[in-house]
């Protein structure tokens, strides 16, 4: 497998790999690249290319094979199988995030909670006790974890980062709003609503404001 | 200007702008599109291929100034003005969004908020009245909003986008975990930490588990 694949090639795989399942759910067999590129605003061409990095998908005019595309997806970006997931921070956005209903079906498990606040720490969130962040090193040494999620407040955001990633843990999701520094061998990825935002405003400003008459 | 520029240039921009900021911040006057593209993980002909949408900008071989290409992108993408923005579902999660400090300061402000819980319609979060998620339509028309935030459950968040988009809102900024269905007109972005996860473990699964010994 070639080593040097871009990072936006995958970030797209996750998002064919969804649009496949939902096809497989719907019944459909196979899909071309156009009719999957039409379903997800690309161009088939990117899809075809994106794929390519990875070998040879489906046949010249034939579609692809959804069940197939999809379970080859899965195998290259690692879906099939459990990861372990710390959360750091359980104020109201970490106990939403531990609420969210999307990551268990995923394969991505809670494993660990942790937070500064002792009238949290010791505290139960269903089976999952609130460990002390003044323990996170000792605790992440012990039990590593393969994905740290960072809900802490911006100003302790890039410490718990660093703390991360000397215990070793190698991704991160970070939801504070701040630019985290990180190593090149630790992958991260921000939560940034502001940034969705923002590239919305730029279709919105060219429409009549909505405010009131 | 022109009309057919690719909704990933348009995605890229806030992210040249956040990081421009962060450099007129530091007292940089200047950069060339090989520094900024270091910084952000692109190629500098990816940032001067985005950026030829909109002009020239730049003088070959001076690099670009950076004050002036922040207040360009400014303008391109309509920051440098308020947005009023409609939350819809006060649970855990909005609340959380309420709380989040990164949306202030870019100029989106919270002018409305909804929830279908009738414990707490007609509370107030700050300044901000819980009203009931039933008056949506009538509130959104008596007070056009410009984005809509849904944070309501997985299974009444379809509804909701319907309603926004019946109401005229043209950007919606989306937390539930469902593939949201919208015309073409409608801007529609995504929070999904899932599919952020998914292009990580990529590459964890080359690595060693990280399991306990």
């Amino acid at each position: 497998m070639p080593i040097d694949i871009p990072e936006v090639v995958i970030e797209r795989l996750p998002v064919y790999a969804r649009a496949l399942a939902l096809l497989a759910t719907d019944g459909h067999a196979v899909i071309s690249s156009q009719d999957l590129g039409a379903e997800l605003g690309v161009t088939p061409a990117q899809i075809r290319k994106d794929l390519s990095y990875f070998g040879k998908f489906g046949k010249q005019g034939r579609g692809y094979n959804v069940r197939k595309l999809l379970d080859e997806l899965y195998q290259i970006l690692g879906l099939n199988r459990e990861w372990s997931m710390a959360l750091i921070g359980t104020g109201r956005l970490g106990r939403a995030i531990l609420e969210y209903q999307g990551f268990g079906p995923q394969g991505f498990r809670f494993a660990a909670a942790f937070d500064a606040d002792p009238a949290s720490v010791g505290e139960m969130i269903g089976d999952l006790p609130i460990g002390d962040v003044a323990n996170l090193e000792a605790a992440l040494l012990n039990q590593p974890a393969d994905v740290g999620i960072v809900a802490v407040p911006a100003s302790e955001a890039q410490a718990v980062i660093d703390t991360l990633v000397r215990c070793g843990v190698k991704a991160i999701l970070n939801y504070a709003p701040i630019a985290a520094r990180h190593p090149a061998d630790v992958h991260l990825r921000q939560i940034d609503p502001v940034l969705a935002l923002q590239s919305m405003t730029y279709y919105l400003k060219r429409l009549p404001r909505a405010t009131a008459p």
